[in-house]
């Protein structure tokens, strides 16, 4: 019997749709009930990070703990939040919540740690960036952050705010060769490794065909960090 | 504010994953916020719908009914199933839960009657095809069902156990060629449309590039009556 994964989700609902779906395909199962049980709250109501840290905007610890706290209470043994910027009030959450989370930054870094990554370039939201959510992560290991110049950086943000989270979708929509550009460009200064460090970026990199070897997917990181937790086994040729 | 919607899923998680990324797909929203709340038990200890129905199997009651009160426990308005077979059970599930059950054979039904619909080619589990879950809502219409011989029978099985819930969803090793035969066939006696009327369906025709036009997906016309019936709107354009 696996542990049951509670997911404080929302942050998009495209991204808690994707980070359930890793789950699934990740999971070396042959029926349903080998799978591993998951709670997820799906809570739109949780106010948008980055507008909190940068910009004064509402507090999401309240919802953020809302969710926590029911997904505890109907069975959950730990939890995840397949939303990089929210990882920023976890301690918040920690003092109030009886169930550990695992941590999204951490076990990305962990993961270039083993892959003898020296510097990584991190693709995130405004929030995520300023907060240093994942230079401090990266620091830990020993692994140099470098970051999209300021004019890059908004193409980023218009990215996740003004097409995925929209729903704008369609491959021929979204801003491809900026995207491919801003990659480019963090290779040559030395990025070994591209991390898309907000979870709306991989359903975008998906429908743009932007995946490259050197993409690192923080949300599969944490899919496959999850499913070990839980007990179970990652299928096999799975990469992370 | 819209209606909390909870979804007792688990049936397969591939399932599951689907009718969430379909509700967020085809809600009209443009940030995070305008969203549906949603509430998701992906239950995977549910026993086999199909054994209990036909072989004896284990009561899988028991475990719907938890996952539905554990939804309801914190905060569903209405729930909504990705199982077509689980359907056989709601009448047990009714007179224990507090908050009603959308009906996905009963909403696909009426979708049918307005398209004009005569006779529909049900592809769907033993347990549903057998239970006449889907003939009983499409005869409520005046619809009439037709279902596939026997020897087609096993592979739409195949194709659900032994494929889709068993994570094999490579579309070279998918039975692509003995699936499109099986429509050809039932479009020759005379379906007008072909029900995908088991979730795990709809994941498989994608992969397999199997949709016609005249393909009806009971997982997005269940996830359009929630969207309405949770009070939002569908994205522009969504065709159900």
């Amino acid at each position: 019997m696996y542990k049951t994964i509670g997911i404080v989700g929302g942050m998009g609902p495209a991204a808690t749709a994707d980070l359930m779906k890793k789950i699934t395909d990740m999971t070396d199962a042959d029926c349903d009930q080998e799978h591993i049980h998951l709670l997820i709250d799906s809570n739109v109501n949780i106010p948008d990070r980055t507008a909190a840290i940068l910009h004064g905007g509402e507090n999401p610890v309240p919802e953020l703990l809302a969710a926590s706290k029911r997904l505890e209470s109907i069975g959950a043994d730990f939890l995840i939040m397949p939303c990089n910027t929210a990882h920023w009030f976890i301690p918040a959450l920690e003092c109030e919540v009886g169930i550990p989370f695992l941590n999204m930054p951490a076990e990305t870094a962990r993961l270039l740690k083993e892959m003898d990554v020296e510097t990584a370039a991190v693709l995130a939201t405004d929030g995520t960036v300023q907060s240093g959510l994942y230079e401090e992560a990266l620091r830990a290991e020993g692994i140099s952050a470098i970051y999209p110049d300021d004019e890059q950086q908004k193409t980023v943000m218009s990215l996740v705010y003004d097409y995925i989270k929209r729903g704008i979708l369609d491959p021929a929509q979204l801003p491809h060769d900026e995207m491919a550009a801003i990659c480019s460009s963090l290779r040559a200064r030395g990025a070994t490794a591209v991390l898309l460090a907000c979870t709306e970026l991989p359903v975008a990199f998906d429908i743009m065909g932007l995946y490259e070897d050197d993409c690192i997917d923080p949300t599969s990181v944490l899919a496959g960090a999850a499913i070990r937790e839980a007990g179970a086994q990652l299928r096999p040729g799975v990469r992370y």
